[in-house]
């Protein structure tokens, strides 16, 4: 074509590749992307693999953002987020959890993605050895690995969470700068009791070891009530979201809450690295502290929902491989049908049409023998996957 | 407060805090933070701070949000992008440039922002050395520190870019793994000829030295016609975004375009990373490129700013330190008024009202001589800021 110039097709070709740059795939992802190829061409694939609620977000979130919309321009704000949005999440920990929080120890986040790797680069350098739990979330480990950080993989036991004696071992081996767990898990749902969180978190401040505790899946246990980290430990980070209970995915809006004197270091690296969380999600969230009816309706479906896949699973040749306590996750074992969890994935896409994660995602070790069922859908999606995979497995 | 335990105040602290963590602070963006706190209070801020477009989004742009906002669910997408957006993009590279680049070579992220942190890290290692221009945006500086990259920085001349000569000085010394370059330039505007752009990308895949050009400016230029990178080497890696010519800056939305060997490390680590880009953002996208005739108006305002700054701010004592030849920037001598920009910014802020970046951001060096005047905003408020500077001068 026109523009391009005859010389570049003669020169050799310089592509910089990096050996960080080898991080796993995120296969839940590839799945989606797998699933979203086969909608494309009108295979009505019914998808479990992303956890990903099926609801739009609340009303009043929507009315805001589309008002914004009228209102002009769509901008950077403070790194940090608006002073609105900050206050308002805030004023959700005196409500729901009954915790004093100043609206300055909260950072608005480009969904919790980049509060992860911000609170990675503002708390460790290369070389420092952080603690996660086998099975978890595979982006904890991949943006570790990606920033140079040692992971320490914690296997659980079958009540699939991480326990005080857990750390105090990890941490005798070699010392720990830091863990991170989620209470309630992906890929789990695994709940930490009160007591257990409080004893971890104790342990980790009593050894000198730095907390991060993701809170994503709060509001989303279906049997104890919340209880946040940051009532145990007073120098505790806690990474929270609007993407899941609140179902706001798409809208890439998470929040920290952090210790005093890591405000100032994640604002700076906040400023460089994402400018500022999209706006018009920072108008729209402010709203979904207000919607919590609506909201409560969405879980009481994922708890219906629950319900039916935790008498079908293990009907269908899939027990659970830990309690479903909360998130809205099962997590199965998956070795009556395969010893390999990712390429039994790939066919009950290609030939039922449903889609989940192979355990790959969360346990590189164990991995193969489990997968994660996302119920976050409709109520009818989860009836027909599991009417799918009947038929199929016959 | 009821859910706090009393035993965490006896507890000692334990935060941790990273070396890496320590960057620079993005000064506008703390300018910016300031002007947001004045305003706040009531006083009427002009501000020339910050990079940003005062007009809102296309009116095309808004209306696809909107009816996506009423359509249901704003959710993850594929990592990469929406395939019709990754399509729209591909395509305004045969409309503008007449080159062809396939979709599949389009990786869409969360801003430019994002596309620099996922450059470097597919494309680079810790101690991997890589060049970049002073004065230039400090997010490239601020990034590459905390991933661990050996960033060699380049003075410039009075000409304000980075020519061959330059690269092979440098590599000469010790060898380079790559280099960054923008053209239109921030802070100063400057626009590589393109002879000159066609004999540094040959001379960097000569060298075997990376090349990432950094083209968000395009078309915010007022003399010659834009040249990609792309066009002068086969490895290049291009970043742009809607923020500036598409006034999308709040949206967060840009895009890469990737030589074949990067798109899937880009990929693994966005899933990670960043899960997706906003999908509301990627949808509004896609009519961006049809906006051409709204978006001509609102550059046709910057020409017009442009020529009163020209005029007027040489006229105060702020002679310019580089040519005005594209973005919206006019990069100052200030040096007839002070040796500490920064303090006169802060200064200038709480005194006259009227917000501008300190060259400390751009040049570590030599930007306490220095202040960058964005004229993205209205001509009003381009005379009014010029006209409380004068007051405040006397």
């Amino acid at each position: 074509m026109a523009g391009i110039d005859p010389g570049v097709m003669d020169l050799k070709m310089v592509v910089s590749l990096s050996r960080r740059g080898e991080v796993e795939p995120f296969h839940a992802m590839d799945i989606l992307a797998e699933a979203n190829r086969l909608k494309a061409t009108g295979v009505p694939v019914v998808s479990m693999a992303v956890g990903q609620p099926s609801d739009p977000a609340p009303v009043g979130v929507r009315e805001a953002a589309a008002n914004a919309l009228k209102l002009g321009r769509i901008g950077y704000t403070d790194a940090l987020g608006l002073a609105d949005l900050r206050k308002a999440i805030a004023g959700h920990y005196g409500d729901h959890y009954g915790i004093d929080i100043p609206p300055g120890r909260i950072a608005v986040t480009t969904g919790s993605s980049a509060a992860f790797n911000l609170a990675f680069l503002a708390m460790f350098d290369p070389g420092d050895r952080v603690a996660i739990a086998a099975p978890g979330y595979p982006a904890y480990r991949n943006i570790m690995a990606a920033l140079g950080i040692e992971i320490v993989e914690i296997e659980l036991g079958s009540d699939a969470y991480l326990h005080a004696e857990h750390l105090k071992t990890a941490h005798a081996e070699k010392p720990l700068k830091g863990v991170l767990f989620a209470s309630p898990a992906n890929p789990t749902g695994a709940v930490i009791p009160a007591d257990e969180l409080a004893a971890l978190v104790r342990t980790a401040e009593e050894l000198g070891i730095a907390v991060i505790s993701d809170e994503i899946y709060h509001r989303l246990a279906y049997a104890a009530p919340d209880t946040t980290a940051l009532a145990y430990g007073s120098g505790v980070t806690v990474i929270n979201s609007f993407s899941k209970y609140y179902c706001m995915t798409g809208w890439r809006i998470g929040w920290m809450v952090l210790p005093e004197e890591l405000v100032r270091p994640v604002e700076r690296i906040a400023q460089s690295l994402y400018i500022s969380p999209p706006e018009l999600s920072q108008i729209a969230a402010i709203e979904a502290f207000k919607a919590t009816q609506e909201l409560e309706a969405v879980k009481a479906r994922y708890a219906w929902n629950r319900e039916l896949l935790m008498k079908r699973l293990p009907e269908l040749g899939f027990p659970l491989a830990a309690p479903m306590d909360g998130a809205f996750y099962a997590f199965c074992d998956v070795t009556r049908h395969t010893n390999d969890s990712m390429a039994f994935a790939r066919k009950m896409l290609a030939e039922a049409h449903v889609a989940a994660t192979p355990g790959r995602d969360f346990d590189p070790l164990a991995g193969h023998r489990t997968m994660r069922f996302s119920y976050a859908g409709s109520h009818d999606d989860m009836v027909e996957a599991m009417a799918r995979i009947e038929r199929w497995l016959k």
